[in-house]
């Protein structure tokens, strides 16, 4: 059987901890760690929504993500100052926005609008899907808040988004991929899942061979187990 | 059963055609209808490669996609006027680069570089995966144009790429999503295939309430169907 | 006597054809071809000005332009990927929006603007006087179209405007120069004109030696009857 | 007949002065004044060419433009504030290079590069025409700085540059227009001419209505006398 | 004793001169020479505050600053085509800007915004002092000409800001370093003072070693004097 | 006497802590916290130096400075997504860099650059000045990786920065201002000192009225006081 890197078993996710109010100015704030991926993931309310939306009754949410110049092995371009996100940047905080807004009644969040900042200060793989199981705490985290100083009648949140990955490495199906599985597996999978199994995204690439129906399967099996496991985290 | 805007059985696509040599400038080029969905593709080589790439010995391909501004029903803002490119024209144009990447030998292609424009002159649903479609027959021909100049010993496309997408309308899954059902639909999914059956990229989104595991496999047998026809028409 | 490349005489113009509704989406559309030049003009009408022109009673006609990477014989760069549009495509887009405005009456518009698109998909030199001929057609359609669902009165369009280039090839005045003509001309005119005769813009420009008073008058009167030949196919 | 503004006969010039050595660093340097319109011209002149000139044993010139922000009536943004050019700026800069770069021997430059910087501290019309005129005594002394360093063997100048505006006012042709004409002007025509009395560059525009081949020709024949009269003070 | 290159005495400023109305659309407008340093300062007066200040029944001074490309020693690329100021150039005028809100009641300015731009031709160390020497006066001239215009009901300039440099130069403390002294100057220090003797702004730095309390106390007392010398020349 | 909103006395720092090896990839890095400040710095060694450099047999050390969007109490807007940074960012990052590069000996250093990036996590005041401190100390635990790994014979580092601001309070001096303090100061300072007592920089800003040479006085004495404590913490 394929050894992992890191000795983990196929099926095995890294340590994930989750800190809230890792910092005390946003409405809803952690840090989430997978291994060594640790994201800051931040909440922010405001009222009011952007103008595609106005008068129509209902909220926004919204993404955006970053990595530290020094997150990685070897130091990256600041976006802020060259002026320009990366593809991969805008990529990513679309899949988070699209994600998350996948589990609030908007209706019941009226016009307000929040802002998710995902912030990566140190990256090992999987800082996308690290992103949004954090962001989704933040995120309720925040719209208590607004509960309890009377803005909202109640949670919007419908229900929790988790996200992990899965890749085919050296051959074999294994979860949760850190970055020495990711920079050289063959097929690489995200999966958004909700607290009820059911499916908010799937994207799964090949970066070498095409890859089949069957691994396919072996993949969402193994994020199904990955994201029960990261449900019973957020919860806690 | 839900009856489809525009008539069409559940399984079934749009006319697909596909003139070669749609301009005279570029080494491959395409104009790619699907229904009412028009794409400008064409593939432009040069030698060398960027400088990630320099001295290993392989090639590189790349794509860029845009919209001309009045290819929709309202007119959208000039990217080059607004001195930026949307997440949306970001995320496609990865995609895009990615999964014709994966048709072909980069050893074999040498350092030299190809550059697929996927410009979208009306669209009605479906451009990404038009996009890919008809880049893969512009890729060929630009290929088999070095092939002929003696550029390179034999055409180093290992597989043919095709594209389509699926989604469920009205709680049916259909096949080839058109503009009217695209923005209504629960789930959209884009599926990327080889000639031999296996998958480049498969991408699943919900827009509003989850989807089931089985809805994920009705869709991924609508997009075989799908893809096994386009690659008739590709070959042709 | 000099032979041009294409083997026209002097005073002979390329095959033109203009297709009307070459998309569905805007008001006005048509695909303009000058010999191998081809390009797709739209005119898309919307209601309401730019902010320096609110509450004066009438209308605004601006244009923007642009080339299909590859519609040129090297691919050039794409402008929304750099991020910025070349000194060229706004020197060239300045004068259609100017040229296409003459045409037409302000008041009689009322408070409504119409955006003029020319993309090149394949340039063969003149691209810019096509860009304006075919712009007039496109914008005539538009017009109409709003007189026809009842936006607008009547016809808001007062002249047609024609553009053509002249210039001095090896020593000898010739009309509407193709590209291995205008890539070595002494000098290069592009002449707009209403159909009553009169002149709405000239620029001549000498690309290597100055030019004289009587080449000046030869081109003049080359241009003329271009623009005869053009107003007929306009008027078709 | 139609009174001008200023008083000033249809056919007379505002007064011009050219200080010399107005700036202390440049190579050239002049400050032009037109009657109220005044411009700092200074001419830099370094080795080497840019890459697309590179081997060919000839030189290059280029032309930058701009405006203090309260050059004018009202405050204008500053360009390098916005971060981008007005396609004004761009359109005014291309016709100073492509006018100066007419007046010199590129072989015999060298492969050297002169940028010829204009920044108008002052403005009331016509500060394009100023520009080029100005323009040109600044690299005429640049040059001759360069023969005396025996950077240069001799000037690589062949002709004088001169530019003068004239237009219609009031139905009238008028030589030289200051703002309060230029902003009512029906035609307004910027005429750029050698020493010898050729052309280099004619752009005629109809604000408002058409203009005539009889407009034309005496708009061409007061600038001939406008440029004679420039070409005596630049050699002064 | 060190020999300061331009002779002068350590406590000995350059000949500094004022020229009032150097433009003439500004509401204020100078040119302030300090030596072979020039600066065009104007002041602009527009009704209206910026968004965070409606309603609050003040005012608002912001700055400006640019250097013409050519007026330093070698040509600088120009900011308005590099699509971006320096940080040197945002460091100056947020200085600039500071330093002359000081000098102003911002109640009595009511609700409008004074905009000083300061535009460097040439230039030879102490252009930011200079821009604020100069900055004072073109803002004073300015305020008057609306209190003769009566859209203000007195002159709410509350105080005269000056400012000057000074530095250790080869071990000495000298006043107003010109530009072959500001370049090899261990320390470097501008003070910003009022017509009062009060310090609106100081800005030390070491260049190479630390400075000492006492090299501080030198300076801040040669730059008092410099103040007391600007103030004379300013309000003659 | 005043009262500090924090209850602290005129000459009491708040808590500062500082975490080495708060990230695992850089060479070095610290978070730094001073009271709810919190800044992670990472320092980045990299062979090679900028253009400007090169072949001089010296070093160069560099520093970028951000904050995380909701590091402060209302959201800011993300500079990578706005695609600019702020002056205030620009003017602090120019500091950081300025004031690091006082440290160390470059011609010890080689040509090697060293980037250090400072960024906010959590805001409360001060954060510049705690980038410097917490810098000072990434970039030691660089360079101590270096000399380990045989890169560098030796530490090059000569002396340690710490940074510290004071201001006037209500009328009286106070040392290491908090945002409540520093958004109402009359006088804000910075200082930034060797570990000998020496001047690296010293900045010191009228918020509203102008302040002494009294004023300065007590600030400069509360500062050397702070910066001594923040030594000790440094080195420990």
């Amino acid at each position: 059987m394929t050894q992992r890197p890191s000795g983990r078993l196929p099926d095995e996710m890294r340590n994930v901890s989750i800190v809230k109010d890792f910092t005390c100015h946003a409405e809803g704030s952690v840090l989430i760690s997978v291994g060594n991926t640790k994201v800051i993931c931040t909440a922010s309310i405001s009222e009011g929504v952007p103008h595609f939306l106005r008068g129509q009754g209902q909220g926004w949410i919204t993404a955006e993500y970053g990595m530290l110049p020094r997150s990685t092995g070897s130091r990256m371009n600041r976006e802020a100052a060259r002026g320009k996100q990366t593809g991969r940047t805008v990529e990513i905080q679309r899949l988070i926005g699209r994600s998350l807004r996948a589990g609030v009644d908007m209706k019941a969040l009226g016009e307000n609008t929040i802002t998710i900042d995902c912030d990566v200060i140190q990256a090992d793989g999987g800082t996308r899907t690290a992103s949004i199981t954090g962001g989704c705490v933040a995120l309720n985290i925040a719209l208590e808040a607004w509960v309890a100083k009377g803005k909202l009648k109640s949670n919007p949140l419908v229900r929790w988004i988790t996200a992990i990955s899965a890749g085919v490495y050296q051959g074999t199906p294994v979860l949760d991929l850190d970055y020495p599985e990711d920079s050289e597996a063959d097929t690489d999978m995200n999966v958004i899942m909700t607290d009820e199994g059911g499916f908010i995204e799937i994207q799964g690439t090949a970066e070498g061979k095409p890859f089949t129906g069957e691994h396919l399967n072996s993949l969402l099996a193994l994020a199904q187990k990955g994201c029960e496991e990261l449900l019973a985290i957020q919860k806690a």
